[in-house]
């Protein structure tokens, strides 16, 4: 895992994964006491920024590997971004989806074209059920996070950070699941804005990066149900992202449920873009735990926004 | 009115407004039958399209002009676009506002720092208002549309437009009220992308430009309230837009309120964007009026997301 994959994936996400623009609103800074500068990755293709591991991860295979066809498992955010880019690149995809997954992404993955495989989050083993069906039809395993193509895809989002921001100092707030996300960006921020640092973000209850960090080792969640941050319930940090979480990244940062809810409020009354729970974390971190940052500018990654309407409104009733 | 102040406006306003991004989605694409791509305004500062004019009229004043201050009349939109670019060039900003208009316009009109002067939309003519005070205080007038430099830079929308695309050929569907946006997108596109037709979108009982457009003469409206679409409501084509619109013009796309809703459930769902009901007649024009469209390929601009949260209720529920 180097830059250089980062930016030769750069190269092969041109004119497919969308440059998103990264936002603010003199009320957002207001509210933080700083500057606060938006990501908006939520305005990716497929609504998260798991198009651009998906993309490419695809775009890494062989052709003989895409005919085949490729296997995922996901919350949702994954599943969509692997399911477009591997309509795109032509490659049939099954995706193996927790049931209680919000039910615009099951239906927007299959909407994609893949065939979709429910599985039981608190009883069975995704990867179980990953492993068996790639090796029965043998099909090609893209990894959610714990995968080197993956992660310099999600690099590419730290490239554009590096080169947008406008800034050369800041604190880099990132909502963390596995890690792909927040390692591709660190190890981008590392080579291309070395004063910029990464702060995971997690949901209270859910912050085994955060308790990973502090204790040096793979600290576990005692479940992966229960919080609406649907997309970043990750039990543990990935054998690859760990050591570049550790090498690269400030303290985590955690956040509340509520406080997820009053940032999406806040992001759809004054930067009108709409952001999912689990996507809202690194902006809750920015605007209602400033005592825990450092510096004049923070950057919070807007990392997805496929959301149910019942959960926005939700949202929006905080806005009373 | 000529291209050359657009593309001079265009230089003033870079670095100062953003970029917007044009975004798609497979599956609005198929609701329309045709390749949907929506120019989101709603991304600009203060939330619509209307700070590109206004600070394309505030960057051309004198500095004794900017000192004394400006005044503005407008429903909302034209209100935060004028003040925050008073703000950002240190001058003094009065605003008249309809008392009717939505409250966080008002709100955040107030909170940018200007003054709001409140009026009656269906007994007081704001026109009459604004000159009483602007000879009182000597503030110079930024009309809404029938200025032209507010009209090149709205006109700086259509540069993006023609430069960004990726398309030579398409229907680009603008909500229109006074025909600012749509003229100067107009003006825009007949220099940059000739082989775009602007076409422009309002709200049904609103029709007035499309009639006019039909008649060749200045129609109007018989009322100035009753629309949700509060950000397009105005009586009569502009005296400087009209013949714009006239000339470059197709004809134009007529849109009910309920089409407006639902386009803003879709941009809420596929594009993750907020966006107004005057800001989504062109989005509801491309999704549900495809009869009356030519191409394969349409753009919408969705000018404005300054919503009540109560009528962002009302189009999640078009979702149901």
């Amino acid at each position: 895992m180097n830059i250089e994959m980062i930016r030769a994936a750069a190269k092969r996400l041109d004119g497919h994964a969308r440059r998103t623009p990264i936002l603010s609103s003199p009320f957002l800074d207001e509210i933080a006491g700083r500057r606060v500068l938006v990501k908006a990755e939520c305005l990716q293709h497929t609504g998260s920024f798991k198009f651009r591991g998906g993309w490419a991860a695809m775009s890494s295979l062989s052709g003989d590997q895409l005919k085949t066809g490729v296997i995922a498992y996901s919350s949702g955010n994954h599943a969509q971004g692997v399911a477009l880019a591997a309509r795109e690149h032509g490659a049939p995809a099954v995706i193996i989806m927790p049931s209680n997954a919000p039910t615009v992404k099951i239906a927007n993955t299959r909407a994609l074209g893949a065939e979709v495989v429910l599985y039981d989050r608190g009883r069975e083993s995704r990867e179980k059920i990953g492993d068996g069906l790639s090796r029965e039809r043998g099909l090609t395993l893209i990894k959610p996070y714990d995968e080197p193509e993956v992660i310099a895809g999600q690099g590419t989002c730290g490239l554009e950070i590096a080169a947008d921001a406008g800034v050369e100092e800041a604190e880099v707030l990132v909502c963390c699941g596995g890690g792909g996300l927040t390692g591709g960006i660190a190890l981008a921020l590392a080579a291309e804005a070395p004063k910029m640092r990464v702060r995971p973000c997690e949901p209270e209850g859910f912050d085994d990066v955060t308790r990973s960090l502090a204790t040096g080792q793979h600290e576990q969640n005692v479940s992966e149900t229960g919080s609406i941050c649907d997309a970043i319930l990750t039990q543990s940090p990935g054998e690859i992202t760990f050591p570049i979480l550790k090498k690269h990244c400030g303290s985590g940062i955690v956040v509340t449920e509520d406080e997820c809810l009053r940032a999406m409020g806040l992001a759809f009354e004054r930067l009108r873009i709409v952001v999912e729970p689990g996507g809202a974390a690194a902006l809750a971190g920015a605007l209602f735990h400033g005592s825990e940052i450092e510096g004049d500018t923070v950057i919070a990654v807007a990392t997805g926004g496929n959301v149910d309407r019942a959960i926005f409104s939700r949202a929006l009733e905080t806005l009373a």
